[in-house]
Parts: structure tokens; sequence; C-alpha cells
């Protein structure tokens, strides 16, 4: 089962090249808050919001643990190989560290497409894949070659990693359609850990989207964007999700997601001055798309082209991502019309469009080439049976000691299954 | 069951007069640490403490989410309204946000009184209500007319919204007394939770109290003092639980409650200087009265006025606030002895007295007036057979699928019913 | 049961000595979001990683909560009573607090190791013996007499703390060998929980290490190098764990130690100029002797010196803390390679061994006193069969009101036993 081993063998030779690197302090003292409070939102808050599968929360908080801790690490040994050839030396501080863990963050959400039926190897695999794509086409190309205004990383995070989990989700899983799994539907217990996730994502989302911005007045109006779209797409999301569903009952998934919409929308935009309610609109629609997606998009896309996509990445960072870039090209082409450069802003609409569509077509393509690797036969997948279960992955002390006890439970679940 | 668009209407229109707000950057950018402190405490701690419901907790986090969200923007656009008619222009802020927060904060500390016996609607309409009365009766005539010294809000935020929210209760449920509802009582994995609820919130507490004081020198005093008076109030509330109960048993609820009583007294005193020495005993003697509310005082009160309390809310915001505002007053007469102004003090003193009357009389008359609105037709209740329970308002994946094991926990339950 | 409020009238005495300190407001406001970091450790994350026992997690985040408070306020007035002999007045602030939270932290590592069979009033005494001793020995002998540099509490915290609750454990249940519990093994839920604690633990461990440190350069040193050895612990803590149990399977309590030892290694030298790849090899090497010490080291201590070891304490704070300690003498030789000092720098290497020796010497034959103490007949130990549960400190509303309920809990625990 585990190749672990040899991985790391290769990541550990290039950050050898850090070795020259001395850590040398400067005035980003300033950033550590922020820092501490976006450790704890994927840390803590993703690893308890994937945690709504009921039986697979250990394996879920393990493999997002383990994602965050490894892609963090290969991508700052590739930035210090980069500077490496460029500068001769990289100067390791917080700021490099933040944003070799935005790359692990495209990591993180990208895997929720294929969450519960891929093997660990198979998810570090995704993560050697992606983080030099990443750095690559979206930290190259499209911020520095395009000039994307994206300080939320709404376009280069977060429509990145979602089209690029899908293409893995669609390239390692094919036209092959699954039935519905019996341990995939969440229990009330389970629902509850995985809304504490969302609620502390909400809580710390403002340091995320504002930790790069320009300290002072931008990173004031990004952090109060932020909070006011997030406050919107909460309360939206559980208008839209009662009339859509029967009684006017809530959905626990849509909540999940839905009140992370506005925070996923409204990174483009967040430091540009706006009126807040337009912070406001825009929270609430990107709420109202999220809450659309789940209920009529997401089977759409199963019936018509057999796309899994575990955790609805599509509709918490797919589809309110797209609506934020969309919305950060009006909001260039708007301001432009109070001030004078009109050129050149109707040519910076236009790089977030040409930014979007790259980062659309890059990820989709790296994704499905991604996916395609990992149906290489070495790396052996979890059998359907013990898909979404923790005792694949889990010596559980019951089991060692009374074994009839955890076949119980098995069969419980395959007498579900019947 | 849902009106919720129709009130959403009705808060967007006002928001749109803060359009012209412009965000402005300032100073506060150092409270920002403060502020997140502040939502864990509100959206995650608050949310868990309430979950002692072992049915109930998805819908309990949901309330405390969505009621948070509307209040917040419910009293920010009543700010703006205030201020369009006295400034004309509105600077939305953090410090803004925070007020509005601390406005939202009275509408979840009241809805804990009448929790799980309301529908959604209901408590909306308690919001509606109750934050206008907020900013009518605390911010402008407690505060600014009768000049009352509280930093960390004892008198205007939880002696207030304690007996506001007795108010609707009585208001609501009238005379009639119910009985101990099957799903009231919390099991071991729900105290759990709120448990942990309860040490989200003690550690954040200092920022609560300490946010709004004045930077410097009276900040860090009541930061001191509080955690003094709540690592008081959490050792004697394990004594005093200890030694009330039978063998010497804890309960829960008393140390989930009790050991944040000590939060509560300080707000009042916390920027004052005085020997860490009362702080200690002020913590001590507010877990001791909190502690002996829930052992014979919530009872008496159910006997004799038929007061639902499901919360206990006037044992933890309730008593130890009026205490609080008491060792205000003393603390001003004790400190004038020492220096000159001993006039001056005794009618300062008289001020925290009559703020702390006008707060209980104002706001038990506002309290009774909403709950007897919430007997309005329109706004159904929940069905007593189905109050605390997750099910009236969650769409459960089980129940979809397999509608045998929905009515089998109904059914379970009604069995412990009979 | 309850001696508890004797001992309390023992620590208001001391602490009226405090009463003369006056609160004064000092330029350490900037150490509050590492405070509040702490505090969140110790509270919370401290608190769900020991909830592993399934059914002891109330008593446990109790008697943590309890303890944490008792021992501070304790410390804070013993460093009272010190100080008062030589300068005559203490002033308090967030400092003190910290150092007192820090002796409070030994006693809460300590009481790991004989968890869950002792009852609060013997974690009581623990608490009021430690604290002494901790002041005494490494505060004072250690740091100060020696002038160990340990920034992050590796010697002074960590292998202090954990020998002397080895030899608490020693001394309290002697030669005696007992047979593993029913109720100890962790369930897959309980897992969970402390999972998340130690999530939490992770994520603020920078700040615990960096929060002593110089302001500046070192400060920021020492966060990066935490954060690269944490990191670096838990990929290798994956991998070892996997490498080690049957079927490439994973162990939960291998995660929930493993990735924390890189945190407790790295203290000594954390401030210390060096090439991020030692800390990243430190965390490695911590990780890989942790995950060994639980797979071969525990068991064979408990074969052939029948000591007790509760939550693994020696190897993760014993263990690590060694290699942190003698890692920190081999990081001054090699920096004095380079530059002139390297007599003094010899004889900074020998202090930080004799400092060990002396950490781990003092609290043996300490905590072996203690543990006898603790065998006095007034001091009830709970009785085997109620061992690890929390019916027996926590008065569950089941068992009012249904006794029957709370029997057939009971019965079902025999016949596990059975």
């Amino acid at each position: 089962l585990l190749l672990f081993f040899a991985l790391f063998v290769t990541y550990d030779e290039p950050l050898a090249q850090a070795e020259d690197a001395k850590v040398v302090a400067n005035q980003l003292y300033g950033i550590f808050p922020f820092f501490q409070d976006i450790q704890m939102m994927l840390v803590v808050g993703l690893g308890l919001l994937l945690t709504f599968l009921p039986r697979y929360g250990l394996s879920v908080l393990t493999h997002n643990f383990l994602l965050l801790n490894f892609s963090t690490q290969w991508a700052l040994a590739l930035q210090g190989l980069i500077h490496h050839f460029h500068h001769g030396q990289v100067h390791l501080d917080l700021r490099n560290l933040l944003t070799a863990e935005f790359a692990a963050v495209t990591v993180l959400i990208s895997v929720g497409a294929v969450l519960g039926r891929t093997s660990p190897c198979q998810l570090l695999l995704v993560a050697t894949c992606e983080v030099p794509v990443y750095l690559a086409s979206d930290e190259w190309a499209i911020v520095t070659h395009l000039g994307v205004l994206d300080v939320g990383g709404t376009i280069t995070i977060h429509v990145f990693s979602c089209y690029f989990g899908l293409g893995v989700s669609k390239g390692l899983f094919g036209a092959t359609r699954r039935p519905v799994h019996p341990k995939e539907t969440p229990t009330p217990r389970s629902d509850l850990l995985s809304l504490v996730g969302t609620l502390i994502l909400w809580v710390f989302w403002p340091s995320f989207v504002a930790v790069l911005c320009q300290p002072g007045d931008a990173q004031h109006r990004a952090i109060l964007n932020t909070l006011l779209a997030m406050s919107a797409s909460t309360v939206t999301t559980v208008v839209a999700s009662s009339l859509l569903e029967r009684d006017g009952k809530l959905s626990a998934g849509h909540l999940q997601n839905g009140s992370l919409a506005g925070g996923v929308a409204i990174g483009a935009v967040a430091d540009m001055a706006m009126p807040p309610v337009a912070a406001l609109a825009l929270g609430s629609l990107s709420a109202v798309i999220c809450v659309l997606g789940f209920r009529f998009l997401t089977p759409l896309l199963v019936r018509k082209l057999a796309l899994q996509d575990q955790c609805g990445i599509h509709n918490l960072h797919g589809l309110p991502g797209i609506l934020g870039a969309v919305a950060s090209a009006v909001a260039i082409l708007v301001a432009s019309e109070d001030t004078s450069g009109s050129r050149f802003s109707q040519v910076q609409a236009l790089c977030q469009a040409a930014g979007l569509a790259a980062a659309i077509g890059g990820s989709l393509l790296a994704g499905l080439l991604a996916g395609a690797t990992l149906r290489l036969p070495c790396l052996a997948r979890p059998p359907e049976q013990l898909s979404f279960d923790d005792l694949l992955y889990f010596k559980t002390q019951d089991q060692a000691e009374s074994p009839g006890l955890g076949s119980t439970t098995e069969e419980g679940a395959l007498a579900l299954k019947e």
C-alpha cells in the first residue's frame, strides 16, 4: 500500500539547496496573526468541513493534514529551485511560507473531487503534479505576465484548483458511473462536525483574503468587503436552501458550502473601492449560484458526463469563482468610468477574462493528465467496498482485540447496502 | 414555514443608504486580532455551547449563525439610518461592525431563553424587535445620557439581553407550564461538545471585554482583570458544584455556565484600577451565584412564575450581571475615598444603579411586548412533539432514502416520552 | 471525595500579598495575540487531545481546565511570595501570567501519566507539589544559575514534566501491574476528537515556542524553525507509523503524538541561526523516535518496570525533549566553529547537558516523592472498576431520571470487561 518513502526521498534533495537560505528577519512580523488564522483554517477548519463522511473522519483529517504539509514542503523546495537558478539564494520567511501554503491550498481543494475513493499514495501523486502546474501557470503566467488582479485567489486558487480537481476526477474514473455508496450519506453527527468546520473557515476567511494585500487602506477594505460578502451569503443560503427543498427544510450540505461562497467570489475584488452594497450583492448572488449548483447542476453533470464531484467543489469553488472573476472585470470597467484611464482599464478587464480562461483551460488539461497517471497499475485504488471507511487506513484497537466487533460493523454496513 | 424572504427585502433597502459610505482606512487596524477572537467566540464558541441539546445541534448552530448575521446587518442598517439623519454620511469600519455585532450578541443571548420551542421565523422577529430597542435604550439612553461606565457590556449587553429574553419567554408561553421534554436532557456526548464551546468562549472572553477600552493602560488592565476573574470563577464553580450535588459529583451544566460567570460580572469594572484580589473575589462570587441560581432559583421560577429559561440565561447573564453592576458602583465609591472628587463619584455610582434599573425595566417591558407579538397566528410555533429536534428543520438524507429509519428514531423518542 | 475547599483557602492567603501589586501598563501589549494562541492550545487543544478515552471526555476536559487554573493561580501566588521577600512589590502583567502558565503546563503534562486512575484531589495535590519544584529547580537552578538556553522549554518544561509525571506514576502505583482496562481503548469517535486537539496544538505551537524570544530577528527565526520542524515531523510520522504497523495501516495514537514531537524537540534550538534543513531533520528524527517509543519502548517499560504511562508522555515529551537538548548542545558547538569564542561555547554546551541531567534527576526524585504522598489514605483513589469513566465525577441526567439506563451502561461496561 505504501510507497510514501520513495516519494519523500525525492523532495528532500532539492530542499537541500534551500540549505543556503539564511533565515532573514524582516518587517513581515505583522503578518503573523494572519498566518495563524490561515493555518487554523486549513488544518482545523478545512479538515473538519470534510468530515461529513461519517465513517471517514479520521482518514479525511489525516489526509488533509498530510497533504498540506507535503505540498507546502514541495512548493518550498520548488520555489527554492527556481530562485536558485535566478538569484542564487533564497531567503526563507513567513511570506514565502504563505505562498507555498497557497500552493498547498489548491491541492487540498482539488482532492475534494475524488475524496474517499482514492488512496493516500494517489493523493500524494496529485499533489506532486499540481504544485508545479500551479507555480508555472498561475503564479507565473497569470499573475506575472497577464497582470491579473486577484488578491484573494479567486481565479488563481479557487477556479484553478476546482477545474484541476474535476479533471483528475474525470481522468481517474473515466466514464463509469458509480452507485451511491452506503457510507457516503452523512449522519446528523458528521454534519454537525462538518458545520463546525464551516464556521471556523467562515470566521478566519477575511484573513485569507487580506493577508497579501497592501497593508493599510487596501487591507482594511478587503477585510470589510469579505465580512459583508460572507454575511450576505450566509443569510441568502438559508433562504435559498429552504425555498428549494421540500417543506422549507434546510439541507446541511447547502449550508456548509453556501455560507462560504461569498468568500470565494469576493477574492478578486476585495481590495477595490466599491460600495458595501456591491459586496453584499456579490455575496448573495454567489450563495444563490452555489445552492442552485448543488440542487440542479451536480445531478446533471453526473447524469450527462458521469463526472464525480464528491465534495461539490464545482459549486463552492468553481461557480462562485467564475462569478467573482466576472465581477472583477465589471468592477474595473465601472471604476474607470469615474476616472480617466478608461482605455487602460478595458485592457485590464480583458486580462481578467483571459486569466480566467487560462486558469480553466490549463487546469482542466493538467488535471486530466494527472488523473490518467493515477490509473497506473502500481497505484492500487481502494476496493469499492472499503471506500469511505477508516478501517482501510487505521488500525482500530477494537479490531485488534475483539475482531468480532469490527466485522459486525462491516456486516452492518453491508447489510445497509443491500 | 418560511417567510424569510419577505423579511430580507426590508433590510436591504435601508442598507442602500449606507451605499454612500466610503470604506475608510484608519488606525483601527490594530483591533483586527481582537475582532477575530470575538468572531470565533460568537460563531463557534456560542454555537457549540448551545449544542447541549442532543438532537438539536445542527439547528442550534444554524440559528445562532443566521441570527448573528441577520442582526449584524440589521444593526448596521439602523446605524446607517440614524447617522444619515445626523451627519449625512456613514463611514463603515471595523469599529462600526463591532458595535453592530454587540447588538447581535444581545439577540443571541436573549433567544437562549426560548430555544428549541420556537421557529426560525419567530427568532428572526425577536431579532428585528430587539436590535432597535438595544440601540435606543442602551446605546443612547444608558451610555450616552446616563454616562454609565461599562466597557465589557455587563449592564448594556448581559443584563439587558437576559431580561429581554425572559420577557419574550413569558410573553410567548404565558402561564402554561410544560413538562420536561424527553429530548431536552443532554447526553454525555452533547455535554462534551457544549463544554468545548465553553472553553472557546472562556479563552477569547478577554478580547470581548477589552476590545473597546482605551488602548494602552486601561486595555491591559481589562485583560488581566478578566483573566483573573474567569480563572477564579472556574475553580469556584468546580468546588461549588461538587458541594451542592449528591456524592460530590459535578453537573456539566454548572461547569458550562459557571466558568463564564466571572467574565460577565467583571465587564463593568474591568478597566478600573483595583487590586487583583478584588477581581478574583468578584469572579468567585459570581460563580457561586450562578451555580446557586441553577440549583435553587431556576426551579423556583418555574414553579412560581411558570417562567421558561431553556439555557439558564438568568443564571449566567442576569445574576452575575447585576452583581457586576453593583460591584462597579462600589468600586467607584471606594476609589473616590482615596482621591478628592467624592461628590462626583457618588453621582456616578447612582448613575450605575439607575442604568441597571433602566436596563432591567426597559428590557423586560420590551421583551414582553415582543413575546406577545410572537403569538400572532401567522407565525407557526413548532409542534411540541418535534421541539428540540433537527428533523423539523433539516432534510436528513437517511429520511429521503430510507424513510423507515427516520420514523424509527421518532418512534423511539415517543417511546421514551411515555 | 472532595477536599477541594481546604486547598483553596491555602492559595487565597499568599495571593493577598499580591494585593499590593499594581497592574502596570507596559509595552508587552504586543504579546497578546501570542498569549491568546497559547490559551487556546492549553485549554482547548490539550483538553481535546486527552479525550481519546471514550467514556472519560468530560472528566478529562474538566480536570485539564481545573488544573490549568489552579496551577496558574498557585504559581502566581508563589511568584508573589518570592518577589515579596526580594523586592517588596510585584507588578502583575501578561508576562508574569505567561510564566505562571508555563508552570501550569508542566502540571498538565505530568498528570498525563496517571490520567484516569486518579481523583481530582490527587491531581490537585500533584499540582501543589510540582509548581514549587518547577519554580525552584527549573526557573532558578537551571535557567538562572546554569544559564541553559531554552526558549521553547524543551528541557525546562517538557523533559522536566515528563520525568516528574513518570515519577508520580511509579510512586503512586508501585510495582503492581494492571491489566488493560476495557474503557481504555479509544473508539474512532474519540480518536477523531483527539486528533482535532492535536491539530489545534499543532497550529498554535509556534506561538508557544516564540512568545518569550527576543522580539524581532530571533522570534521570526523561532517561528520559522518550529513550523519547519513540525511540518517534517507530521510527514515522517505518517510514513513511520505505516511502516511499523501491519498492512501499512496508521495508528491514530502515533499520529496524535508524533506530529507534535517536532515542536517539542525544536524548543531548545528554535532561536539559533541554523539552516532550514537542520530544523527539518530534527523534526523528522524526533517523530521517528516518538513513534518507535510508542511501538517498542512503552511495552518494554510496562513489562520491565511496571511503569504506567497513560498518555505516552515519555514518547511525546521525554524522548524528543532529550533529543532536542542534545541537538542544542551540538548546535552550539557547530556554531562556535565558525566564530571565535569556541571555549565559551564548549562551556555552554556542557551547561546544556548539565541542565538536562539536572532536569531529569530532580524531577524523577520529586515525582517519586509526590507520588508516594498520593498514597496517603485520606486521598481515596477511584475504584478500578470506575476508572476511565465520567460516571464517577459527573451527574448524568439520565441517571437522575431513569436510573435503569445508567445501570445498563454500567452493566454493559462490566459485561465488556468479562
